[in-house]
């Protein structure tokens, strides 16, 4: 592992899903998941989010999409939080899990507007 | 069917996939698919791609990535097209599949750089 | 929208899903979820289940299929539920079941078991 | 394996995909297809579409379904002409694609409308 | 159904998901799970696993791969533990799942560890 | 990236997929597919089939489950090759397919088996 890119990705992810998730994440290490946790942080967040071809917001708005898509219920609550982190709107939330709606089907869009409704109530809560 | 849904989406439809694919599909409606040709204009192109809480260009970007999650590559190689005529340049193309490639797996990321590629050598030839 | 679609896809919603599923789904509306459940209702229930051409059955033995294969857990159970109001008997749930284990292979069958036995169990319960 | 079940499932699935697609299957067995094509006989011919629960036109539509969503065009294509032999008409499977359509998502229906339209062509030919 | 093959495959899935498991599955059958779990001991496990082709240890790894890919984590848990009876270590439970994570793409690989490491807690709670 | 994983990479890539197959690869990289060619090279064998946990042959039969399970053909002749080369036997890659048609389903185990047969008369077409 490269270790510039795994600083880069850290930052990009902390920055992405909040201090206290990625806490969280780093706390569980063990011998188990600690070359799985490097390879997310280096590869996903260092090298891909680590590039300047699109902004961070469109790398949610993508992310959103896909991962709804791939029916990842517990990435998507991350993601939903992390594309607030990075400036979507909820109304453009919104707009994204609509379109998902049509490609992906029906289902995959009533599962991830609950998924989505859950978190922004969670973040509703933690600002009070 | 809401005619007015069903225009909006037509004309949203040959903007975004060109008037040459569309005059295809139109032109093979016969009885076997003509509600499946009128519900995509209607609800796909009008209702979600009619809608204003984002843009042409993103909504081709999110496609993109559900299209190449979902292994569907005619679907695909009609929405690259359709991505390249709403404004989304060949190096964000590529920072979208990447990051199919991160989330979706090699795999699909593989299929998806395979027909970018063979559809973008097809609109490079077109231009001659 | 069209409201007179709206309005048939409302009434087949709920003499499918039941009043109690779909009261608690209308409830919750805000200003978030409210494009999706005019979608939903709209174009699922009114355009495509408001058809002639399959009864309301088959409709329903060909949603336990699909989601089965899609592994959308929620809608499933809720789908299980309406294939009862619509005439589909356990021995018919089984069959379908069955077959999705052939076809999307035995862990959507083991997880389509364990929901449609968890729903008939409710079920068996709302009587007492 | 149980000859008995092989027997009846190799009936049924002559009698749904045709002689003429089971003798080219058989023909080409060799060392590295026999109990893969024996499993197939045995198991989805004979022991789940060799049951009594349902009757085969309710297991052609399911098969349209599941398979569409599958994305299994090759596999699809034998099954629409299964559905023909299985009383399945037209018009109904064009209400199963629609039904894809919602629940599986656009890309899929599309799909699945190219593939049966080509088959209904070539059986169209077929017939001259 | 062939009763060897029956009794065979309940031998296997005993000796691979431990009898605490399989109790509990026998115990809960009824007329609605009867032939659901006769096939499941049937095929999966007398005629497939118990072929001699590949050892147990090689098809727990598979199955690790597979069911990860499908996103099925009731399945998952329950083959962590049956890999772990059959000797596959945690390195290489660890080394599946990183392999995982490049094929089907990093939000398999995230669910696939939380899976795996919360079963292997239990394991080890088992101990006590 | 990362040089040295890089190189190692390559020399895994090659040793398994062949060096003709991969001199195309890299005979066809341009602007927009450069990093895409890297990130396979270093991440995906250079950081993943460059560990020593398992070993080649059985990363091989690991990919051609997953892999037909995700129902990527092109990937899955490229792998079934390579799998030849990592010494996965004609039997083996039998066995595995097997196994793919209980939990992915028989329509996964058709395709595959159909790829796979195309695979290896090829491979003994070039032996000629």
């Amino acid at each position: 592992m490269d270790r510039a890119t795994y600083d880069k990705g850290m930052k990009i992810r902390r920055e992405t899903l909040g201090d206290a998730y990625v806490d969280k994440a780093v706390a569980g290490i063990d011998d188990f998941t600690r070359e799985f946790q490097e390879m997310v942080t280096t590869y996903c967040w260092g090298e891909v989010w680590g590039r300047e071809g699109l902004d961070r917001k469109t790398r949610s708005i993508i992310n959103l999409a896909m991962i709804s898509t791939l029916n990842r219920q517990h990435e998507l609550a991350a993601h939903i939080r992390g594309a607030i982190n990075n400036g979507v709107s909820r109304d453009e939330i919104k707009e994204v899990l609509l379109q998902v709606g049509i490609y992906a089907g029906v289902p995959a869009m009533v599962d991830s507007f609950r998924t989505a409704k859950a978190v922004l109530a969670e973040i509703d809560g933690d600002g009070k």
